[in-house]
Order: structure tokens, then C-alpha cells, then sequence
């Protein structure tokens, strides 16, 4: 393995993003969340989304310089317009917005339009938090997962994301797919030649299978919770989708056409103060939020961020450790 | 079996909840309540639910009487306070300006307060969809799920309910509990003599169990879909409980002390305009929409509430059947 610092692999992959074709603003925003990634130990969405990024610019699926436009849609709504770019700046541009708003009526939401997505959610939520604000955020995808009691694919992954504050501690925060597992992992089993286990997918007749190819290329992945799973995941399409103007996950596997690029459409964050619900009690009550942790984690259950936080912690001192091929891979696209 | 009418079934609850102490406003809200329940086939929610109410109001843990009072908290929030009340005329005088400041604003969160809580969330979703607006509602209930990786009780069933409105049809609502399975279904078990399956609850080693006295008074319910449910079920406490300066399911349970009453808690309510976030554009965009309905129900799947209206359309013509020994009971309480 490689050992490299945060600071190294930063480097490594701004130099990899401005050599091919981004502009600084993206290149900056996309190694910081890769490197977000790789430090807390979430692979999935480390370095190597460096390859998909590059990739997806070359087949013109994304825009490396795009601005992202802020529109002030109404008094509780931020509107950021990516114009084609990744998610990650029109996330920032929109926020100082979207902070005033909350704070100033006590809820807001911002719709992100047009953006090319690739990124976790917990990123965008921990940018939120430390303003002492609640976030919940979703986004749909391709079109992979079947809603329960169906074969077809009509749900992206969807996920849903969700951030506490905690004074002086890391803020709860959770991040999950609505589909049983990730696209990845059953490409990790296509792969090595493994089967998935039973509730990950079905065939194209809506039987369970466990056979990888049968459930990515015929088939449908299935919803996490059954109907319960499917039901949020239409709640995704539809408030991430139509609400905020922009592609469900049918409409973005079109677009993509193939071409296997990161999903484009819409993302939707919903912001609340709780300093306007509470106003002077609130420090009264957020303490009250601790007791519930302290029963999670006092019977020795953990809380949803805990082992990044833990990853994180370690990363900022030993730094990261990259696949040698990987990191080969990465160098090739500074040639 | 009984038969009822609709409005017979209504004049039956109404009497008895008249005539054991809750006043007129009270006494129509829940007969109201319950018969939709019954009507739409939700028995769990039904008829049945008038036994618990007036027992309720007999061990002092609700007030028959309580006049809501509507607090204009920020301009995207109101504040109800249910005066420990039953949630319902709460909802109610608080709707007016929830719906007034959603289409000022574009979202809009409505915390209704001290409310003594039996109802299922898809009624007061059904109320809020007719204006054209977007809802999403949560609450806590008692301390009786255990997080996922735990054993011990932290988590109420904590239902999440969500509602869109469709142009010229029922809306598209869902209401689930985030435990495995309703506190009801385990106790039904029990009083039958039957084994729960493997997944509903823990004993208080936290391994799996299928005696449902062991997971009722020992162990614990499960959240459903593993550590994703138990992220929601976290996320309902701290929303609905905390952020609204109201109980927790832990807190819920102290206050009922024993009484196996209702839940008193708090509820949060966010409901978002399709208007203020597309514009002149909102028609196209919900249209949209229908496509993602379409999909689902075109491959043979169900949408959440389908078997709702069905029950609804039939006992609009053919009333309700209620179980004899239920007719007795509730008959005795008019004595």
C-alpha cells in the first residue's frame, strides 16, 4: 500500500482534476471531498471517484467550469442553478443563502438543479451543522432499484442524509442508500465471482436471485425495509425531483444514454433552526438530545457516524493508505 | 359481524366519547378519526380505538376538554399547543396558518405540543394534501425499540408519514412505523399463543427472540431494515422531541408512569408548496410525477395507500362490519 498524507493526496488529486480540465474552483472542491472520503475510510467515495470524475468530463457529461447560479426563489427557498458542474460548489454558493433563510424563518430549503452528483451526502450535511442548524438532504439517481413487489428498475439509490448538531462534539449525522446495498458492492461480487446474498435483488420476473449479473443487467436491485424502503424512496424521486423542477431517476438513466457517467438531476436540503423553535430554551433542550445518545451508546450500540469519525481521527495523523494500482491509475491521468 | 353505516359508526363513537367527559370539539374530532380508520380498513386505527380513549381520560393522562392555542413562532413556523389534549383539534387550528405561511414562504413546519397522541399520521396528511401542499410528519411514542446493535428499549415506533397532492386524484401518502412491526401485532401474537418470526424484537441480551412476552416486557422491539431504520427512528426523536421542546419516547414513557396510556409527546409537521418552488412551471413538473406513479403501478407493484381507498370506495357503500364483542364494549360505556 501507499502511504500518503492528507495534504499529499490533496495534491495528487487537484493536480489530477486541473491537468484534465477543470477549472480551480471545481478541482479544489472535488479533492477535498474525495480526500473527505478517503480519510473517514469510506473507499466507496475516496480517491478512486477521481477516475470517474476525469471520465465523466471526457464524455462530456459534466461542465469543469460551470458557475452555479444562486436564485433567491422565495422567502424559505434557495434555488442553485450547477449549470451541468458537480454538486459541490453550487452546494457552497448556495449556503450562505440558505443559513440566512433558515435563520431568519426558522425552516428553508434549497433545491440544487442540474447537477452532476458523485458525492456522499454526509459531506454537504457537516458543512451545515456547524452553523448550529438540522439538515436532512436527498437526492435521486439511475434508475436501478425496483420498488417493492416489482421487477422493474424505477428508483435511483437514493439516499438520505440527516445532521444534528452536538455543542462541542461531532454532529450526528447519517448518510444511507434507500436500495438494500450499493450499485458497488454487487459490482464488487460481478467482479470477484460471488454470489449476493438473497434481498439485494431480483431477476427480470421479480424472483429473488443472487446471481450479480442476472440483478445489474436484467433484473433490478431491490429497496432497503421493503415496502417501508421503497415508500422513502419515492418520497426521494418525488421531493428531489418534480418539487424542485428537475429529473427522477428514469429521466436521468435516459440522459445519461449509456454512456455510464455520474447521475444528473436534482438534490434538495431542508434546514431548521433550532434557535427559532426554541428560542431561550433551546440549549435547555438540545441537552436533552445527549440523554438519547448516551442511551445509544451506553448499551453499547453505535451511533451512525461513529466509525468515521474513528477513521477520520487516525487519517489525521497516519494519513491514508491507496492500492498500489490505484494509485498507478491516478498518476497515468497526470501523463 | 355488525353492520354500520358510516354515519352510524360515527353517532356510536361520538355518544360514548360525549357521554364519558370529552367535550363537542373533542368528542367530533375523534369519532371523525376512528371511523376513517375503520372505513378505510385500518382496524388497528379503528372503532376499537374509542376504548382506549375514554380510558385515557379516565386515568387523568388526557384532557377532555383542552382548547388549542396557536403560537406564531417565525414566519415558516407556527407552534400549537395541544394543552394536553388529543392531537387532533390541534392539528386543526393550527392548519389555517401552517397552509398560509407554506405559500408565503415555500415550506412551512407546524410543532403541535403537549398532545396525547392514538392516531394514525395519514389522516392529518389527508387534511393537508387538499391545498395543493407537500407534507412530511413524525412523532415519537413510548420507549419500547431497541437501536439497531442494542437490547435495551430507547426508540418509540416513531412513524413517518408523507403526502402528495395528485391533480384530480387521491393523494399519494404513506404512513409507517420504523419498528419492525406495530407494538399491536406482537401483542396479538401473545394473546393467540404464537410465536413472533425472527427480526421483530430482542430479549434483553439482545439476541433475537420469538416469544413475544420476552420481547414485550423483557427485551425490546427492533427498528425495521436493520442500522437504516434505526437512523430514522434517531431522527424522528430528535426532530419531533427535542427540536420542538417536547418528549422523547424515553421521557413519553416516564411521564405515562405505568398507566399504558397514549403516548404525550410532541408531533413536527413540514409541509412544503409546489407553487413557491417551480413557479409558473409547476403544472409540467407535477405531471412529471404521474410517470413515476405509472411505473409502479404498471409493473403490477402497489402504491402505499392503494388498499386504503379500496377499503374506503366499498364501505362508502357498504358501512363497516364491527366485531360483536367490540359492539358490546363500546355499547357498555354508554351505560
Amino acid at each position: 500500500m501507499i502511504r500518503l498524507s492528507l495534504s499529499q493526496a490533496f495534491d495528487l488529486a487537484e493536480s489530477i482534476l486541473l491537468h484534465n480540465g477543470f477549472d480551480r474552483d471545481h478541482a479544489r472542491a472535488v479533492a477535498e471531498t474525495v480526500v473527505a472520503g478517503e480519510r473517514d475510510g469510506c473507499r466507496s467515495h475516496g480517491l478512486y471517484r477521481v477516475l470517474g470524475c476525469v471520465s465523466t468530463l471526457q464524455r462530456g457529461k459534466v461542465i469543469g467550469d460551470a458557475i452555479p447560479k444562486v436564485i433567491d426563489q422565495a422567502p424559505s427557498i434557495v434555488k442553485v442553478d450547477a449549470g451541468g458542474g458537480f454538486s459541490l460548489l453550487a452546494l457552497q454558493a448556495g449556503l450562505p443563502l440558505l443559513v440566512e433563510k433558515a435563520r431568519a424563518t426558522g425552516i428553508a430549503a434549497m433545491a440544487i438543479n442540474h447537477c452532476v452528483h458523485f458525492s456522499a451526502l454526509w459531506g454537504e450535511i457537516e458543512q451545515i451543522t456547524p452553523f448550529g442548524l438540522v439538515a436532512l438532504a436527498c437526492n435521486p439517481s439511475h434508475a436501478w432499484v425496483a420498488p417493492a413487489g416489482g421487477s422493474l428498475p424505477v428508483f435511483g439509490t437514493n439516499p438520505i442524509a440527516f445532521g444534528w448538531p452536538r455543542a462541542g462534539k461531532q454532529p450526528f449525522v447519517f448518510d444511507f442508500a434507500t436500495s438494500a446495498i450499493a450499485r458497488g458492492d454487487i459490482e464488487l461480487h460481478r467482479r470477484a465471482g460471488k454470489a449476493i446474498p438473497e434481498g439485494w435483488g431480483v431477476d427480470a420476473s421479480g424472483q429473488p436471485s443472487t446471481d450479480p449479473d442476472v440483478v445489474l443487467d436484467l433484473g433490478a436491485m431491490l429497496p432497503f425495509g421493503g415496502h417501508k424502503g421503497s415508500a422513502l424512496a419515492a418520497m426521494v424521486e418525488l421531493i428531489a425531483g418534480p418539487l424542485i423542477g428537475d429529473l427522477t431517476s428514469a429521466e436521468s438513466l435516459v440522459h445519461d444514454a449509456g454512456s455510464k457517467s455520474s447521475p444528473y438531476h436534482g438534490e434538495l436540503i431542508i434546514v431548521m433552526d433550532p434557535q427559532r423553535f426554541l428560542g431561550d430554551s433551546a440549549e435547555q433542550h438540545l441537552a436533552r438530545a445527549e440523554n438519547l445518545f448516551d442511551a445509544i451508546q451506553g448499551q453499547g450500540a453505535r451511533l451512525p457516524s461513529q466509525r468515521r469519525y474513528e477513521a477520520r481521527e487516525r487519517s489525521l495523523i497516519d494519513g491514508v493508505e491507496i492500492d498500489p494500482v490505484l494509485f498507478k491509475d491516478l498518476n497515468a491521468l497526470l501523463a
